[in-house]
């Protein structure tokens, strides 16, 4: 395994480079008989598009998933879903400023020490092009486990933070702002500040979170599938991610057991959360929440020094269309590896218990 | 797959619950030839043990690993390793207090969803007695890659907070004293406060930092399998673990791209390290450094209201022996744990080119 | 895992039915640095399309491999390689005689009641069309392991038999008749038997057998991963599959271990080769040689009873384009598949030791 | 992955050598809630044992199971069910005579080859003392999936055939001769036969059948996982297998369409079977029937010639106390292997549908 697969049952393969005729993927171990409406799943895509908003890339992708397999009149019929999204305009490009240049932080050094070559096209399978697959996989695992809430939102950009409780956010406005920010004065401020970014070839980093709600109990798998531990795996696979937490967090490293216990009620449910609705690494019924940290976009519309392959010493600038600021199209991508998470640890739970 | 394995070449299975025989585990995949130090692995378990110092739990056991198959004559065989680590005591006690009763923020209530029935006798499966099987295995790892060097240690205990970057401690200190923080004066102050956490029948929580030095350049798998997605598996699958962040971590997401970038010197290394040691998924040859937030243990010797499997109130008090703080003996579990990641990606490396 | 993958470290997922638009697969870690020949690639495709000759299925498809990734500049660049194949005139075509209608010795009435709903169109996924994808896949493994040569041939057709071992025919001979014998005159006798088949809308089974030579001692895995074993799921998972011998194979369970075993010549190699060139599930460097026996094509140019999905009995009889005789086109899946197995087990055996 | 786990929910994972301290395994993915009959466990570990009649190897092992985790109280927990049986005497003997040579058709060779050194005594991991771990945990299966009747039996030994079909045979029979042949005099011929073979130090093949009744129908995976795909692996990983074949195997080869295909009666049962229960790699609800063909043991009481490490001609003979056909102990462990697969058939197919 190379690593271009994920799940156990729910499983997504996914393959192409940015700058190939076509990227996609392929889920297997969807069941049969699961109904897809692929508007829905189209809609995903949108908001992960390139152009759809001033603060984003302005590169022009169609972003059209064509379903190949696995769906029949409507509804899966228990075999592979293959797809395909074409990439655009995807020949006409001029790389010769960075096939024989190193950019910084950028996977390019690290590509030619493991391959030894690599395609140099636009970043090449390291592009976050790739994330495109992940939407559309996890537009279908949602439709799966519908009766779940997946929600992610914008909830940093760089100093900028939302300082709400997502209990006290009326999660219906995120979509109503182009940072998916569901308050809009912090939405406002954010917004101004990326403009700002950007208008000086800069970017800046942020901070999704995301709650899931209606969730069973009883999902997630001991002792190193927890649920958490595979929500942590999703996340950090996401380019640009540089940290994970859930429920109390880092926060929860400074309290004391007196205060971070959650006590029952007698349902089962508990008057506290910050277990973050997972205990023993399984689903307790309560929300599940966590927060994914992104870095600054590596690509910069200003001049920085760097190495060629040959490791002599060159300047270089980025060209063009790259977001300032990676958040507001990472959340539905957050939200779709979510989804995945989910979906698996759903279909593994039905063999739980006889 | 119900989650008890870890790795994809150097694979780890494990069993057991912390009141049966026995507990143990099978390594499947670790080449032949590589020498085995018993006394080494040994002494990783020495340090993970119970009643090691005053302010770990005082629970006895030998935590003796009695390797079964795959080494022979101080060499592995290329065949699978398989291990026990027998229970002490385990039939003595008595855990009526316990059999009908969820303790606040355990697993006693997920598990009872999950699987119908558990076994209660002191956290069944879902007690850190697991973690032994990890550090051997990891002491198993460590001798397959013994050029890398994995150094972990407490940063945190409570709000108490090791101000320094590992760069500016000598790492060789972290033995000296029972937290395991290589700053003399810093750990004298997290274990006066752990006493007197402990004295209140309280828990605090706390932060591990790791370290991976000599790391050659090329480890990691895109796009799912990157080598910080694994670590931060192999890290939130640590019972107590809330959160994950390597390099700039979450300080990242408050930084501008053209902080965070990590120029290149002519020799492929960085100037800075924000990356922390990873780019794309894959190590680039500089430092791998993180940080594992865990949560206060859960079980306090104070008096709890908490609810019986009937959905009744119900008052419980922990007894006896129980850790204040899991910090300090937390330290060789996370680098056992990068370990077992490290060999993986090490053993899957030498397939990424002709 | 729904059972569209195989492989471990070299491994194909495939997804695609008869009659959507396109099948097509992705080959998940291929090290990089591996020159491709797409025209060898698409000369294997000619090998298993259907309309090569006058003794099998008159259905015309192009069968064109279109690489979508993890292919630049003529080499692999180790991400993953995806491909799709397209389905020609898939839309045109009536299925209203078999869509209610469990056809005899088919997958009908197995999809159903497992997935509830099935593709009717063509057979659907239990299609051998999805072969198409095994013979590009292995075509691109047959180019990382070049120095093995894999040789299958058509050894049986019906009651006809082709008497010699495979050391005694010229190999290279294979291509120069339509049923693939070596063999000029058994190939003449096997001809005209299937055309005789066919004359009368009827089938026949046959019998592929396999070399593959200048294997290095040392691949396959013990214990349930063993060369043979995996040799075995790989050839009876092609459709129409019954049995699989290695070696002395059913003959040799009529032997004695005298004259069975095999000696030893100074060098290692044997003076016999009961062995089938795998001892303990390891190659042991002597040729590899398996036989794979095939059932008649279920699908009759003849009036059939048998049931519609109410459970009435109906009377149906096939269209059209069938293969009277599945074998000449089996021999390249027979081939790719063994690619498959010894790609995969190449790579394995990299880290079998230090 | 090195080959020691078989399964993908249902999962066992075994180790040890035949002279170590023991052998053991860990069965990942068994449901919660079964009830576990430890004496039955035994009872199949007693049909394998060796000494249990005069025509088998006369070596002394109790052939006791230990289970060590996941069971709780009479029924399982869904937690790993770890187990070791103990090695008896497995230090005192002498392997002087073999520890430099390659015996003939033992794995001596290919496992040097392959890791470099080996475990000498006795075979070490590819001994048939592995299969031990394989019985039991097939036992833990079969009371998994109770509904299901799988019967094995000795159907050839040599030249000796049992001529007769299974519905012809009285299955209970079986226990009731020391060859486990159900037909009295067919299975008098095959033990004076035994006796003979023994008489002259040497060794002989034989023919093991297969037969599964109350199959659900839906169990199987396509595509690479066919139902008899898994069941042809698992069957060829079995030490000296050379050969499967389900069905109509072989003899289907030489058939006509129009004689093989099995006609539906209106229940969607079939009026002849020779698909075997198994129809695009899924049970339709047929009995499934399955051959397996094994080699005569390697080890003889005979001089032959060999080799040592160092490739010079030897002479060797094997000592004392080994099976002169292996078909009689080999009836329990086809039965385990096919317990595993159809276990984890049965629960994969739990996520076939919604």
């Amino acid at each position: 395994m190379a690593g271009n697969s994920f799940g156990t049952l729910f499983k997504l393969t996914t393959f192409g480079e940015s700058h190939g005729e076509a990227i996609g993927g392929i889920i297997d171990g969807c069941p049969a008989g699961v109904k897809i409406d692929l508007e829905e799943v189209q809609r995903e895509m949108q908001r992960r598009k390139p152009g759809q908003s001033a603060i984003v890339t302005q590169r022009k992708e169609a972003d059209t998933v064509k379903f190949l397999s696995g769906i029949f009149e409507g509804k899966t019929t228990g075999t592979p879903i293959g797809f395909i999204i074409e990439n655009a305009d995807q020949r006409s490009k001029d790389y010769s400023h960075i096939k024989d240049v190193y950019r910084p932080s950028h996977a390019d050094y690290t590509y030619d020490q493991k391959y030894g070559n690599r395609d140099y096209r636009g970043g090449g399978r390291s592009s976050a092009r790739e994330t495109a697959c992940r939407v559309a996989a996890g537009a279908v695992a949602k439709q799966l486990i519908k009766d779940m809430k997946i929600t992610a939102y914008t909830s940093a950009v760089g100093e900028i933070n939302l300082e709400k409780d997502y209990k006290d956010l009326d999660l219906s406005e995120i979509e109503k702002n182009v940072v998916r920010c569901p308050d809009e004065e912090t939405a406002a401020k954010m917004e101004a500040h990326i403009r700002e970014i950007r208008s000086q070839g800069d970017t800046i980093g942020g901070v999704v979170e995301c709650v899931i709600q209606n969730v069973p109990a009883g999902l997630g798998e001991p002792v190193f599938d927890k649920l958490h531990a595979k929500l942590g795996q999703a996340m950090l696979s996401i380019n640009a991610v540089k940290g994970f937490e859930y429920g109390s967090g880092f926060k929860g490293a400074t309290m004391r057991g007196s205060d971070h216990n959650d006590l029952f009620n007698e349902d089962g449910s508990t008057r506290t959360n910050y277990s973050g609705g997972i205990q023993g690494g399984i689903s307790n019924g309560m929300d599940i929440y966590f927060r994914v940290a992104f870095k600054p976009v590596a690509t910069l519309i200003q001049k920085q020094e760097t190495i060629d392959t040959e490791g002599q010493k060159v300047e270089m600038q980025g060209k063009g269309r790259h977001d300032p600021c990676v958040v507001p199209r990472a959340v539905p991508i957050v939200e779709a590896m979510a989804a995945l998470v989910m979906a698996d640890f759903y279909l593994l739970n039905k063999t739980s218990k006889i």
